[in-house]
């Protein structure tokens, strides 16, 4: 096994998860991150402050014995709690089994979780305020600068994991390689984020055990517990148009809107239309790139090769997959690293992009229709089918977030379970018809 | 109207064409071109050297008088000839109207009339070997180089047109921009060009007036006219894979196989082999991006904006109808460029989306489906059907070949038409088959 040092950009989730694995596997690893360390500055702002931690991320935290300590402190969400435009409540569970639930975590005590983790392997250096802004590949030298893009100094690496987000230093100077695929998308609304302060004690104001969410077309706001007592919300809103970021510029505007849509709202964020007009707005995008390695010099983990929207909340968990499917075929091809990229690639491409496109449906999903009738009923439908063939029948949100089945394989499972459930009710209407129509051929 | 100076970063094709346009509007113009002046170094290597001007190219040449002197040096080829796997031939006009054609133009005698065309209007100047790299487009200044990226120096700007390619600098800068939209995709496959060299006293020694197709399925060659009795081919061939450039590395390989499926062509390049080893290979890159400029600064055409695989034969004619739709945006909102810019944008943003997707497609039907049956005979009905209804029914390709109607609007119609089609059959089948039904039945 090799011990020749690695170099990881980027110590946010996936970049302090990895180093973790890579000394467990017996890498020298010197892990480097743009910001300061922010167990001694506190935690920076501008990114979603809570994140849901699932089953494959818990999986991934599991291998390296983290998981029990990041989820002593995150809060169970157990189902979506539906905020009508009138303030009326409709709870929908995720899952016919009552135990199933997607956890709220803190995105700044998780990272400090981990940097804690990384600093104590022995064989893990963190290096903060640096970041990269390139890399020569041919010469194995990574450009990394300590504050502005001037001072930038070559840094001679071996291999280097870019872990840094999705606007990546490693990946850009890919992108200026032949035949790289990129994409970048931006959805057409920003987010916001407000706090709905705790109550009395560190109380929680509405139910702490769901994941808040106010549909509204257009407009969506989403509210996960923290363990304060607060709530963190975020806005999803349109950058133009009717009641948009850009039309709702003074706190009237923004009062007036939130009067008429989301009235309970109004009344648990004291601070509301001072926020919206004062908070930045974040974009969304969507990154796909191909491929995500070069030869044994460098390869791509988390948002710098698949970031997604985060309306499946599975930006994260997708990452620390990365982690242990990297780990994986790093063990798999000791001494042949260009292979090992390779087949990380091959295992998890697809299963990203498809992830990528049901972050997106997902949006559509949760603003438009978790308010519709249909959409409760079928809900229903799929825990009835749930529990009467439990061994069979699994909906695909659940196989996304309770469940590591590769996200392809899950949409795959999910179209065939559809299919069949189609079939079946056709059969079932049409021996209730032939029944109906011997009953009435029986009966005159 | 405003008369302060529009400069041009990019002197092939579209960069000429619009410094024209600029000019007739009123505007100063200064160009720039990172080569050297090709009317004294001669025409530089590595891209296709001829192209097929069509009816969209021809009309945005044609509103600057530049029509009749571009097409006096063109070849029409007036359908494509297949060449078959044992040399046999079979001729599929393009068009029922015999007097439709596509035509061959060299890439480096049309960028040097266009040069000329260019440099005889007073108010555009050409600044050869200089090349943009990127714009700040709040300071209103563009970074341009003279040899290596190490010498830039600020060239102060008021307004950029930036047709410098598929890897546009100006662009490069709006990539890092908010909420750019992005997209690079390559295809599998790479190209290499050989020559067919003229036959005696400059004779052509294929047909003349016809684009040739050698489809092999995963491989295909084309090869268009050049004035001199030659024919320039284009290898399009699989990087990877059975056959594929990485594979066939010796002469003998080369040989072998193409002694195998392309036995004609052998005997008409008599450097092949050797030129297939020692010629670079190219790739086929598809480039999207939206949008297409920031505010009054600047603002992207042709394959800066919208790069396109070959097979359709119109990147080069889709960056000439951009120049016409820029300068009537322009002509059209004399005092408001950002306007004018989102309006261009708008107008062309999904034809040239549109096209993308053709071009695609038509690599598909290109090398696989010319060689078969159901395509030649598939042909043969639009043929019929163009000339019973020539007001109603238009073949998609003519569309797009032999018309300015935007694509977008020909994908539409050509889907429209193929419907109607496909239900009229139906409907005779059927009035057929009742016919005879009541024959039978007035027999029996």
């Amino acid at each position: 096994m090799s011990t020749e040092t690695i170099t990881v950009f980027g110590a946010g989730l996936a970049g302090t998860l990895m180093a973790v694995y890579l000394a467990r596997a017996g890498h020298r690893v010197d892990l480097y991150e743009r910001r300061s360390d922010p167990r001694v500055a506190g935690a920076a702002g501008g990114k979603s402050i809570n994140l849901a931690l699932s089953a494959r991320g818990i999986d991934a935290l599991a291998r390296v014995g983290l998981a029990e300590r990041v989820l002593k402190d995150a809060i169970p969400m157990r189902g979506r709690m539906i905020h009508g435009p009138t303030g009326e409540l409709v709870y929908q569970p995720y899952s016919a089994d009552p135990s199933r639930a997607i956890n709220s975590v803190s995105r700044g005590g998780l990272n400090m979780t981990l940097l804690d983790a990384a600093e104590s392997e022995s064989d893990v250096t963190i290096h903060f305020g640096r970041r990269c802004i390139g890399m020569d590949f041919e010469r194995r030298v990574a450009l990394v600068t300590e504050r502005t893009d001037e001072d930038a100094t070559e840094l001679p690496v071996r291999t280097v994991i870019g872990a840094d987000g999705a606007f990546s230093g490693v990946r850009s100077s890919m992108q200026r390689r032949e035949r790289f695929d990129y994409s970048q998308d931006y959805l057409p609304h920003g987010y916001k984020e407000l706090t709905i302060p705790a109550g009395d004690g560190g109380s929680w104001r509405i139910e702490k055990n769901a994941l808040h969410i106010w549909p509204r077309g257009t407009h969506m706001m989403i509210a996960l517990p923290n363990a304060d007592g607060s709530f963190t919300c975020t806005l999803f809103w349109p950058y133009e148009g009717r009641n948009s970021v850009e039309e709702l510029q003074t706190e009237r505007d923004v009062e007036r809107f939130f009067r008429a849509q989301f009235p309970d709202a109004m009344d648990l964020i004291p601070s509301l239309t001072h926020d919206f007009v004062s908070n930045p707005t974040g974009s969304l995008v969507t990154v796909r790139c191909s491929p995500w390695s070069v030869g044994d010099a460098a390869v791509l983990i988390g948002d710098a090769c698949h970031a997604v929207v985060p309306f499946f909340g599975q930006g994260m968990n997708a990452a620390f997959q990365d982690c242990t499917v990297l780990d994986e075929c790093m063990r798999a091809h000791p001494n042949n690293r260009a292979a090992a990229f390779g087949e990380y690639h091959d295992r998890r491409k697809r299963d990203c992009d498809v992830l990528a496109d049901l972050a997106i449906e997902n949006y559509v999903e949760m603003r438009d229709h978790t308010a519709s009738r249909v959409f409760r009923a079928r809900k229903r439908v799929e825990r009835v089918l749930t529990k009467v063939f439990p061994r069979w029948y699994l909906p695909l949100y659940e196989m996304v977030s309770f469940s590591t089945i590769p996200y392809g394989e899950a949409v795959d499972r999910a179209r065939r379970q559809e299919r069949v459930v189609v079939i079946a009710g056709l059969v079932i209407f049409m021996v209730a018809l032939i029944g109906f129509a011997a009953l009435l051929g029986w009966l005159l």
